[in-house]
């Protein structure tokens, strides 16, 4: 079903609700928000079909939710710049208004109506495919950084690899005449629970959006392969919010 | 009288003498300050007839001021440049030179040679209107800035208007899809002093531009009407410091 | 001899690796390093042979450093985003690889290896010329900072010099309207070694450039003539590192 719903009336601390739209806002410009009594669900895949986002925000992270299952189709731009205008300690209010099709947004007397997209001009959801992928390894959010930063500086490519030999966990990159390489060793890493071997090789941009979107902070558990996809979870608002990226690997060459 | 004084020398601290500048150098490029042993008054209207500003800064402002009355044409810009030299606590030590007609500008040992502008060559100072508006209410500066950035959201007009049976004051923007609005009600004011029905609209450019001047502590008194100018005031300098911000409305079309 | 050492391998905190680096960095993209058992040597001078650079930075001011004599050729600006990634803190291991012939920069677990240049290819080192000039005074780096601000609002060229009556030194800068002057007294000065009259002109964006290296807290020792190269000096890393620019001067026209 395509309709949005017939009530949505929620009220969400602002940093919630930032952390949520800058996971969803760095791949895609519009969205789809699914709504349930459940809380809310997010699936969006960017124009090139090279990444996908999977996020929920559940209702335990709302002061209030009040809703039944619908569609949203939101303007990602226009929501982060209103959400922008709220301290991140302000509660927002948000509310739907049937008649109108609009999305009032409150923020300490502040009113902002956002008009709405109609959700089937938005590009389908993307199945987010079950791939028994076999390492998995847990790093900070800092680590990444790092990598991406490192590599960034000699390529617009980067390898993630898993050693399980060595029991480590790797970012490197090739560029023309350098490289880097950036190994994290069993006390660097938050968890190494199922050290296989993987090895892929990824768009160093798309790595770099995700992380701009990743708390330094936040356990970012990877689940990767060999030549496979790459899928990094992390969660936000206390454990009630959780995105899953996964990114399509660049075939590599020799 | 168009000359420059006999004497101007004074002595002031450069937090007081950037507060002035950033006041009127919002609208205008060169000016004319009036002196007199009162004090410095300061007249300009910008290039487009839309924004005038009166500022008066009297000689309690001063740590010493000795001049008699007379006229300073000044680079408003070439003067906000060297005034920025000096930290906040600084004292800024301005001297006419008579001979020269240029003005002597120390700060710390550092002295800077400015050039006079002809006043002559500065467009007339305008006349502000005394125009009796209805409607009177004080707001602190940071719920100034919080409505122009929202406004600028969706739209470069913006709307200001007092509800008389509300007893509140409104901030709101049309734009193509959205719509923005902050209402302050009798708690969010410093004071409703005249509860008037009023309502205009407003270029948003320029009172962004006020808005940058306006202390975020600062208790702004706006004086409205019914598709009228408005009128800003607001003190700095421990209220030895007056700026009065005047504000032509723009027709509003339906 | 232009071969590269047959060891090298050093540890060096970030922080003084990055004073060395900016010392030279703001006059050339590329340079030679001097390897000894004494430490490193650095000489270079700008494409349009008006700024040289002489910087040493001695053993004592690694934490290990083991190596032969020989030349490494940097392609600079790889070199300084490689220790960019590093804190201020933390240790850099840096490793030549006689084989590869590429240096290996370690930073926390992050290997950079870093493609060197071949020194014939790069700018012959300049031989910096002992002048023998009559001024020497010691200055505060802020208050070059300062000079260097001002004069910048009304030109492009920098007056230094030493008043041997007054002990006082001052930059100056006439522009076509303002003039600037900032005059240091006894007082305001580190040290006045050598009152001699000295008085000459510089090109503005050198001494902007060289002022970005050299740190706000360090007393800089001036030597300057009359219309004659000026030279600063300014130590970092507890002393064990050491900068001397020369800059030419400009023919004063009148």
């Amino acid at each position: 079903m395509k309709s949005p719903p017939q009530e949505f009336d929620a009220i969400v601390e602002a940093s919630t609700l930032k952390d949520a739209i800058d996971s969803v806002g760095v791949l895609v410009d519009e969205c789809k928000i699914r709504t349930s009594p459940e809380g809310l669900q997010i699936r969006a895949v960017d124009p090139a079909n090279v990444g996908m986002v999977d996020l929920t925000l559940s209702a335990p992270a709302f002061e209030s939710l009040n809703t039944d299952v619908g569609i949203l189709g939101i303007s990602w731009d226009r929501f982060e710049k209103v959400i922008g205008l709220a301290n991140n300690g302000d509660l927002v209010h948000l509310d739907y208004d049937h008649e109108t099709r609009k999305l009032n947004v409150e923020i300490n007397g502040l009113s902002y109506t956002l008009a709405l997209i109609d959700p089937d001009s938005i590009r389908q959801e993307p199945e987010i495919p079950d791939l028994n992928l076999p390492a998995d390894v847990t790093v900070e959010g800092s680590q990444i950084a790092r990598g991406v930063k490192a590599a960034d500086m000699v390529s617009d490519h980067i390898r993630l690899s898993v050693d399980d030999v060595e029991q480590s966990f790797s970012f490197s990159a090739e560029g023309d005449t350098d490289d880097v390489d950036l190994k994290l060793e069993t006390d660097d890493l938050v968890a190494l629970s199922s050290a296989a071997p993987a090895d892929s090789l990824f768009s160093l941009d798309y790595l770099k959006d995700m992380n701009k979107a990743i708390p330094k902070d936040a356990e970012v558990t990877m689940e990767l392969g060999e030549e496979f996809p790459i899928k990094l979870h992390f969660g936000f608002a206390e454990g009630h919010g959780q995105t899953t990226y996964m990114l399509a690997p660049r075939i590599q060459s020799d």
